[in-house]
């Protein structure tokens, strides 16, 4: 970058909204998919909308192409920066701007993390909704680009449900307000469809969001399988009776025996083949209306224990495995691919089995951790990165898993994105003019293609449409 | 239109899908909104998504204006035809073509219609939620068109939060075939941008959408107070307790009157100011833990009494006296003018009684029944179409009810669209900045401005957009 654009950056954002030192650098180079790296040329780092506007404007007119990053938990590369790029983070952007307890809504700074807004309005007895598993890192606007879900999502809906209006930065510095909370959009739906954009149409720079009532009671409890098809049939069967618990998560044996070995010990019993974590929330006989039925499916489908949290600690201790099971696996090797994929709610049974059989035939270690409640499986592969065959079979089986769950109508990802890691498979999902239409869109926003580049669609689907319009 | 190209739709609609004659014309020249009227100058009604395709391509290759329309109950005039252009119906695609009851999905063609999917399904124990008080007239396809709401939608969530997938017929007239259900979606969420979008887009030609389990148990009671202020108040309070009935609907005396008067007669007492219609669903104890505590609000705000339906039969014959209070406005005058904002829901109270007093400073009879648990109003104006200086009044007091709501922090629309009514009010929330990303968007999908034209974005900020594309 040229030093006078740096000096002019650093003017609009002061010197220490600007990090342009390698070493420093070094720390942006990639975010939760570690498996692919770049170095951007400079990290921005605004305190304000004006200031990510000013930014911008400098950026947009020098041609510079931008990428934007929360806390850099993202699982598919959405914020791997781009070469010769600038990072945009938002780490100086943590204020909650406003609370509105009677119209239950926060307007807050895309930098603010996502637990720490839930802890900035507990005491009014609302809480935000959606809790990816990073929810101690990572930020409100990351979770707007990637529309990020959590285990509680299977009850509440993931980030794009819950996101009320945006103040949204252009690509040309240009400030766009759509931060009045409407619950149901005036015109297109700009704010719904810039949920999940990975950073394509422009940066969120403040976000107004819808909370939600802390239920009065909250129940969980663990049903303990001696075999994993019976822990899926189970949650298939309380799809199928009608029952809506607040989350409904499983565990097989690698992960629970990853979980114990590790400080996020949860007390699972390590002789099970899995576990079903389920949860319920409301009042106390709406609690019990959920659980008394959940409980005689698992015991029918052959759970040999059923484990009832009777306080918020015991509560809380089930929960840490869970929440704990990815850093937990560093415990089996260095490095861990998380997959994201969505199967029918039928189809859990044989999706898993699957993707174990693919992990197995390629010598890798894959365990199943999952949000079995909405069919979102998380396939996870742990490996050694130093190995290089290693990870090309990592690789392949991801590819492989994909190809199967779009074959019996899965989708690519339910909660992390498309990212880098995903781009060439959307030719798996849709045809070349489905891409062709997300092109067009795109063009809308940013004709100059200059936010994050080379994400999201496959990077040949738009390059054909450049210069080939249809016909008037 | 050209005989020639005339001919050339029969060829590809057959003779029953092309009305040309002006007499049939005179049927589709309004939809609910009868203060504007255009005849089109040709209505063609495909059977599939192939035909409708197909005249597509002609009308584009002609450079013929596209209006789509489904039952023609909207009520902002969606569905308003344009000078010189073509109209087309979805009166002959009401095939339910895949009922999925273990994955909880349907694929329908876009005009069936909204009562008769809940008809197509409800014997595997699911409806679908989304129930406009049309429902037993309007489409799917136009529910998607205009993101319509309904009583339900309180808890259930309007169109948006139904739609899985989309067959769309572009403008050119190729085929966007996104109708594999997915909960998330795959890259930008397309379907969702094009929900609501007024049909401005595109043609949806078939729906896949969301089924819900139906509730073991409904049950529905009638609050009546001699305040309409203390009804909302007590809507106020049942949110601040976190209470989530399925419905929460108000009706104010002239309502009742009108009701009571018509065929619709819900057995509503004369002597109420306002009832509060509240609906729970669940289990008999959820239901209870919900309507046990509304009904000591109610009381406590001084309702006179509170009557609970205990039979199927009251149940229905309560909503009834709902679902037909826009026809039983028929007794007061010729016309209704059904005006249609949302309002922060702590404020409630002090819109209704503005409402209420620029009908009344304009000698206008102004009637409420809304949608009170999502803050949904709908001040309807009785009036006569042949009284040039009452439709004046009527438009005046429209105009001047959205500035108040805009000024107090509402919206525009809550599911009845902008379409040609409030394309100019848009202004009133948007910056010409926002309208012009409105424009852009719309440019990516229709670049010869050929669907819809002239609605919800105002004329004049599209007008100034072309040709003055932002310096790159």
């Amino acid at each position: 970058m040229k030093p006078a654009v740096l000096e002019e950056l650093r003017e609009a954002l002061g010197p220490a909204g600007v990090i342009a030192d390698p070493t420093r650098l070094l720390a942006y180079e990639c975010d939760g998919l570690a498996l692919l790296r770049q170095k951007p040329d400079v990290v921005l780092l605004p305190r304000t909308t004006e200031e990510c506007a000013r930014a911008m404007r400098i950026l947009h007119r020098e041609k510079v192409p931008v990428v934007g990053r929360g806390a850099g938990t993202g699982l598919s590369g959405g914020a791997t920066p781009v070469e010769g790029g600038a990072l945009i983070g938002f780490a100086r952007m943590r204020d909650v701007l406003e609370v509105n307890v009677a119209d239950r809504y926060a307007r807050v700074q895309a930098g603010v993390v996502n637990v720490d807004l839930t802890l900035a309005v507990e005491k009014h007895g609302l809480f935000y909704a959606p809790d990816p598993s990073s929810q101690a890192a990572c930020t409100i606007g990351g979770n707007v680009g990637e529309n990020s879900g959590g285990p509680h999502c299977f009850k509440h809906g993931a980030t794009t449900r819950h996101i009320l209006g945006l103040v949204i930065v252009r690509d040309d510095g240009s400030v766009l307000d759509l931060s009045l909370p409407r619950p149901d959009p005036d015109g297109f739906d700009l704010v719904g469809l810039f949920v999940g954009s990975e950073g394509m149409f422009g940066l969120a720079t403040e976000v107004t969001v819808r909370l939600v009532p802390t239920p009065p009671v909250t129940e969980t409890f663990l049903a303990i399988f001696t075999d994993l098809d019976a822990a899926c049939d189970a949650v298939s069967d309380s799809i199928a009776a009608h029952l809506e618990p607040s989350a409904l998560e499983i565990l097989d044996r690698l992960t629970i025996e990853a979980v114990e070995d590790s400080v996020f010990a949860a007390g699972y019993p390590r002789e099970a083949e899995a576990v079903l974590l389920v949860e319920a929330e409301g009042t106390d006989v709406e609690v019990e209306a959920t659980l008394a039925p959940m409980k005689a499916i698992a015991e029918r489908r052959g759970a040999i224990e059923v484990r009832r949290a009777r306080s918020a600690t015991e509560r809380k201790k089930l929960w840490a495995g869970r929440k704990g099971a990815f850093g937990a696996m560093g415990r089996i090797a260095p490095d861990l691919y998380v997959a994201d994929v969505v199967v029918p709610r039928t189809k859990l049974r044989e999706l898993v089995a699957e993707s174990t059989r693919i992990a197995r035939e390629r010598r890798l270690k894959l365990a199943n951790v999952f949000h079995a409640g909405d069919g979102n499986l998380h396939p996870n592969i742990s490996y050694d990165r130093r190995d290089k065959d290693e990870v090309r079979r990592v690789l392949e089986a991801s590819d492989e898993i994909m190809k199967v769950v779009v074959a019996a109508g899965g989708s690519l990802t339910g909660e992390h994105g498309v990212g880098l890691e995903k781009q060439e498979f959307m030719s798996l999902v849709f045809e070349e003019r489905d891409l062709h239409a997300m092109c067009r869109v795109r063009e809308a926003w940013d004709p100059g293609r200059l936010l994050n580049p080379g994400k999201l669609i496959p990077v040949h689907a738009c390059r054909e449409m450049r210069g080939t319009e249809r016909p008037r």
